[in-house]
Formats: structure tokens, sequence, C-alpha cells
């Protein structure tokens, strides 16, 4: 792949857990939090939290723990936060929806520029205030504006095709929320968000409970 | 916890997609399926597959592969898919509807019994055909009917309460979209899916795009 990543991928998705840890700490008037804090509201150890850090951070006071408006600023210049990215987003269904108006993602800098459908219902009209453009002119708007990153919200079956159509108008990164794996040339980034794996992780412990032990440390601390 | 695992949890977020592959290789008349196939459908290489699949299945035939039609029962047992779960979703605003929506989770067994919300203006509505009940009722409807399972899409501010409700009531797994980290006893699983992490790594990405190499071994093969 094209662009290379000098920090473990388990790392860089704690990162952004730390981020928004940070700036609920900071809108609730803190100046400083310690590892161990930190690392309580995140979730994780304060070992784990501190050698997460080191990757992108050299600060931090013995006594005081890490100040809170430096760190998250280093955090967000570090993921890219603070340049808005431009995104299109096909599936104007109900996955689409929801993801066109999840009201975090502003403070992550993205910007959905466009929807696009197939469905001539859907065609014409709007969803959160951008117009809902039909999939045929997908290609001519990203190659246009110069867009590197592509939302599929849409079935199955027609995930490849839509993939293959964003990757050869230009787009580097696909956010896949369509249950299928995409296959796309090396120096294409794609992060599949799999419900169904979740689910399934889920019913899979529930169907568990109460039988006998055979390895306990796996999943030991409850959360996935 | 008290349900424990005794398979590693990398494996057990993978038998979703392999699942998910068999039943696509059925619609499409196949009998059977090699690991290396499957492998390739699923986005992993065939070792991981062989090696995932041996925590559950003794079969296959050298030369043939895995019987779709018997693996994918093996998995839906396995994963307690073919028991229909019921779940509580707390949240009706655009991500639990998307929820409530979301096609495949019927195929896993998941059902969705009762919505609800805290506001006024949707209380009394319909979410998907379900009712959308005031959040003050969900304890005593968890309680009567026995529910293990909540899902929680509603703001990160409301969550943790949600989430003790919930297990105050009775329930054992909660599947979480707040960006919140829920704090629950020990024997409760809580998955979360956080859309920000996703989101901020595909930032990341993008901007390190063309950037001088570091290390190309982390995220090699491009798929999350």
């Amino acid at each position: 792949m094209a662009g290379l990543v000098s920090i473990p991928k388990p790392t860089l998705e704690r990162l952004p857990v730390y981020y928004r840890v940070l700036l609920q700490c900071r809108d609730a008037g803190m100046q400083y939090v310690s590892s161990g804090e930190l690392g309580r509201k995140a979730g994780f150890d304060h070992a784990q939290v501190r050698k997460d850090l080191n990757h992108i951070w050299s600060g931090g006071r013995p006594g005081l723990g890490y100040e809170i408006e430096k760190l998250a600023s280093c955090l967000a210049d570090f993921l890219g936060l603070h340049n808005t990215t431009d995104a299109v987003l096909v599936g104007a269904g109900r996955l689409g929806t929801a993801l066109a108006g999840y009201p975090g993602f502003a403070s992550y800098g993205l910007n959905i520029v466009a929807v696009f459908d197939a469905d001539p219902g859907r065609i014409g009209g709007t969803l959160n205030e951008r117009p809902i453009l039909s999939v045929t002119k997908l290609a001519d708007l990203v190659e246009r504006l110069g867009i590197r990153m592509g939302i599929i919200a849409i079935p199955a079956e027609s995930a490849q095709t839509v993939a293959e159509t964003m990757v050869a108008a230009g787009i580097q990164a696909i956010w896949n929320f369509a249950p299928a794996y995409l296959q796309v040339s090396d120096n294409v980034l794609v992060r599949n968000e799999d419900l169904a794996a979740g689910l399934a992780t889920l019913s899979y412990y529930l169907k568990e409970q109460g039988l006998p032990s055979v390895d306990s440390g796996k999943l030991s601390d409850g959360q996935l």
C-alpha cells in the first residue's frame, strides 16, 4: 500500500478513544489528566495508555499528568482531524441516513459532500440538506472535486461494483458498511464495519453463559 | 465474567464472516468450498481459515473442501444463531432507526422486541412496526420478559445511566453504539461499536498517503 503506517493498528484504533475522552475532560473543565484516569475513562489500563501515547507525545509532567488541551490538539493533528476530509456517501437508505446524520462525525472532520443512490425514488431528494444524486454521477463528481474517501452503505451485492467505481475515480480510502469483502488494489485502504460480527459475538456470549469454564483468559475484561 | 469463552476473540470475530460467505456460496448453488476460496471471499488467507475452523469443525474432505450446508449449520449452532435472541433497543433516533431496520440482523437471529426513548415526541410512535416506549418502562419490560441483550443507540451522556438500568434489570450483553465507555459489572459483556475510531483510522491513512515509509508491515493488506 502506498501510505505507510508507523504505528501498530491496535494503537491507532485506541487513539480516537483517548481523543474523545480528552474532549469530555476538557468540556468538564479539567486541565490535566493522569494516565490512570484517562485509562479508566477510556477502558484501558494506565500502562497501555502511556505506551500508546508515547508513540505521539513526549510531554507530560510528573505528578500532574497530561495537559489535556495540548494532548488533544496533538492527537487531532496526528490523526488528521484538524483537516476536514471530504467524502462521498453511497446509499441513502436507513443506514446511509443514520451515517449522514451521525452527530459525532463533524468533530472528527468528516464532511460528506454528496450522497448517491441507485433508487429513482430517492434520487432528486435530499439527505441532511445534501442532494441525493444518481450513482451514475459518482465517478465524475469524485474526479472533479478530487475526493479521496468513500463511504459504502448499500446492500452487499452492489458493494464491489461501487467500490471499483470509487477506486477508478481516485478514492483512496473506503469505509465499508456493506456486509461484503471488497477486492481493491493494494494502495486503497478498506475499513470494514461488520455489524453482524458484533452481534454474533454477543449471541455467542449469551449462549455460553452458565456453561462450564474452558478458558477464562481470552475475554477477561468483558469489553471487546 | 460468568460465561467463559474457549476461543480466541479474533477467531470469534472472524466466524460470522465465514458464515456470511458460506450463505452466499450456498445461495449461488455451491455445495463445497475450499479453504482457499473461502478465505479469498472472506479476506483471510487459507491457513487462517483452516486454523479458525479447526476450533469448531473436524470434517472436511481432502480434495473437496468444506461441505457448505453442514459447515454453515455448525457455525450457526456454535454462534447461537439458530436460537433467536430477544433484545431491547434504547434510542429511536437516526442510528436506532437504522439498527431497527438493518436487514442483515434477522438472519443472525436478532429480534428487537421493543424500542425505548426519552423524547416525549417519539414515545407512542412506532419504529419498524414496534411501539416506542418511554425509557422509564425499560426495567419492567426487561425483567418481565427475561431479556438478556440490550442495544444502546443514544448520546454518550445518557449511556451509562441506561446501561446501569439494563444491568439491574437482568441484561447480560450490551451492544453499545454510544461513543462512551460503559462501566458495568464483570459478568456483563459490552461490545463497543466505535464509529469514530473507524473514521479516524481512515483519516490517518489519507493524511499519511505519500509520506515517506517508516514501517510497511503493520497494515500491509489494506483491510482493517
